[in-house]
C-alpha cells in the first residue's frame, strides 16, 4: 500500500472534510466494552439501566475509534498518513447509542510549518462526530502531523542551470 | 453487577493510582488497526518500515483502549463507574511497538461539586501510561463525573427527631 495524498502545502485553514457513515451495532458495543472499557453501562442492558446512562451506551474509546475509521476513510488524506501528536480539546457531549449511524465533519484551523523539522508541519483539524440526529457526540480539536511537499524534479533542474552557467 | 465505589468526597487532589500491566499483543495491534485504524504503520511490519513510524505501532486508539482497561482495573473506582465528560490534554508522545507492557498512573489533580448538579462533581485527573521502560507513551487529562455521597440514613433520623422535637 503505498501512501499518497495531500501535503502541508494542500491544506488551508477553512477546508471542511467529510465521511461516509458508520452504525454502531450493539454486539460491537458488548464486545468493545468486555474488552477495554468493562463497566455494565458498556455490558448489559440491563445492569446499564440504573447507571447514569440510563441504558447501553457505547464507550468513548469505542466512538474514537469509529471516529478514526471514518477519518481514514475521509477525503482529508494527509501524505503520510493521519498521525496524531494529540490534542486540544476532547469531549463526548451526548452518548453513542446501539443502532446508532455516525459520520463526520473535519474542519482545519491552523496550519503551520515545524519550526525544528523543515520536511514536516501540523494542522489542527476539529473533528465532529454526528449521529443520524445530526447531534454532536464527540469533539475533538487534533493536531496531526502533515508532510511538506518534497522539491520538485523541476527545481532541481532550475538548480542545475544555475550552475551550469554559472560555471 | 452493582457499582460500588469513592465518591466525590473520597477524592483530594495529589491522590495516585496505579494499576496492573497489559501487554500489546503483535497481532491485536494489526485486528484492532483493521477495524478501526486501517493504515500502513498499524496493519503490516514491511509497510510500516517506510512510514514515519519506521516499524509497526499500535494505533493511538487502541493505546487509549488499553489505558481505559488499566484505570477500570486501577484502584481509582468512582462510584457509578469512570465516566468522562472530555479532555484538556491528550497527547501520545512515543508509538506503542508489539511485546510492549502498558501501565498506568492516574494523578487528581482537582476536585469541585458541580454547580448545577448537586448530587454529582467532577475530578480532574492525569493519566499516564508508560511502557517497560517507564517511558511515557500516553497523557491524557481528563474530567470525571462522580457522584457525591448521598445523605446518611443517620443524617436522615437526625432530621426526623428535629420535626419530633418541633411538634
Amino acid at each position: 500500500m503505498k501512501l499518497t495524498g495531500r501535503y502541508l502545502e494542500d491544506f488551508a485553514v477553512g477546508q471542511t472534510f467529510r465521511s461516509g457513515r458508520l452504525q454502531i451495532d450493539k454486539e460491537r458495543i458488548k464486545t468493545f466494552g468486555a474488552e477495554f472499557d468493562p463497566q455494565p453501562f458498556h455490558l448489559d442492558e440491563d445492569a446499564a439501566r440504573d447507571t447514569i446512562f440510563g441504558g447501553l451506551a457505547a464507550s468513548g474509546w469505542h466512538t474514537a475509534a469509529v471516529t478514526m475509521r471514518l477519518l481514514v476513510e475521509s477525503d482529508l488524506k494527509p501524505a503520510g498518513g493521519i498521525v496524531g501528536a494529540g490534542a486540544d480539546e476532547f469531549r463526548w457531549p451526548r452518548p453513542v447509542r446501539p443502532g446508532d449511524e455516525l459520520h463526520i465533519e473535519s474542519d482545519v484551523l491552523e496550519v503551520r510549518p515545524s519550526r525544528s523539522r523543515p520536511d514536516q508541519g501540523l494542522i489542527k483539524v476539529r473533528t465532529t462526530t454526528f449521529n443520524q440526529h445530526d447531534e454532536a457526540v464527540q469533539i475533538i480539536i487534533a493536531n496531526l502531523v502533515v508532510r511538506r511537499r518534497p522539491a520538485q524534479r523541476g527545481e532541481e533542474t532550475d538548480a542545475t542551470e544555475l550552475v551550469d552557467r554559472a560555471s
